[in-house]
């Protein structure tokens, strides 16, 4: 049951990125003949995460981005910062945004508001 | 595989609201003949979000509002204030509680543990 | 369609905390012939979540865990602290971090990152 890919997407800066096009370039496949059925999406990482979210206005994405970085300040005593000031940050703010998002498939399209697309965080300045 | 049905829930005001008996009514034909599976909840708007909490004490709900309302506040420095100034609050909100919840189904019922419930939050206060 | 199973994780304190083992030695008879499926783990508590995140450094859960205090204050204006004045802070981070989570099974096992784990927060201190 089910049509599984791993695949990496195009590497980005820190911040809210809208992600719908390039995701769809890759399940074209399994995607278009489910009538009924579930998309899961799953980020491999820990100080990146998978929302769902305004497609329009890329001022959201940034909105978003800054408020991540006011709601979980680096300025926090944190414990592990082997990468960084932001690392553990980055963690707790995957961990708030989550690492999946789950979307409606209905005949052989993802099933989103006129309004919603498939974004996806990196949390992380630094390379490592 | 599978059974999908899209629908609107009544409308509410700005906060957290109990909807588990709402959504049961509507996918009662869905529900009664699985046995072992998950149901699939997804909102299809980016200033509302759905989770799953306490179905009991109506001030769960209230106080996860006013958290919210602190947590993301109006005041931050928002560029995207189209539809007033909990325009972007109201989808950062939305990506932090998140679009989607996944319950259990044994038995032909949802397996809630025994205080939780289906909850619907809305963030924005305005009508747009 | 589909292998479930309702079980216990062992007692823990206040914090976050790795449970990956402790869930494989639970579900190993469903996940040993899945080639390509989900594994949804759901927490039937409304003041426990869980997420993946981090699983070499604890230092991350205890950072995790301080985070969370310092987003979501007992300090604030709290309707119901029935058991505590940590009972709504704990509710509104449960449904922060969320009651749910999905990761994709290839061959057999959970297609998780080099660094990811999946992790159980309690939100209380209290035994009630």
């Amino acid at each position: 049951m089910g049509w599984q890919k791993t695949f990496t997407l195009s590497k980005r800066s820190k911040g809210c990125h809208l992600v719908t096009d390039e995701i769809l370039s890759q399940i074209e496949p399994g995607l278009k003949d489910v009538q009924v059925g579930m998309l899961f999406l799953f980020i491999k990482h820990t100080s990146a995460a998978l929302t769902v979210n305004e497609n329009f206005d890329r001022d959201v994405r940034r909105d978003m981005d800054m408020a991540l970085d006011h709601i979980v300040p680096e300025s926090l005593n944190w414990l592990h910062t082997d990468e960084g000031p932001d690392d553990s940050a980055s963690h707790t703010k995957a961990s708030l945004v989550g690492s999946s998002i789950s979307i409606p498939i209905t005949n052989g399209k993802l099933n989103l508001g006129t309004w919603q697309g498939a974004v996806a965080c990196r949390h992380k300045t630094s390379e490592v």
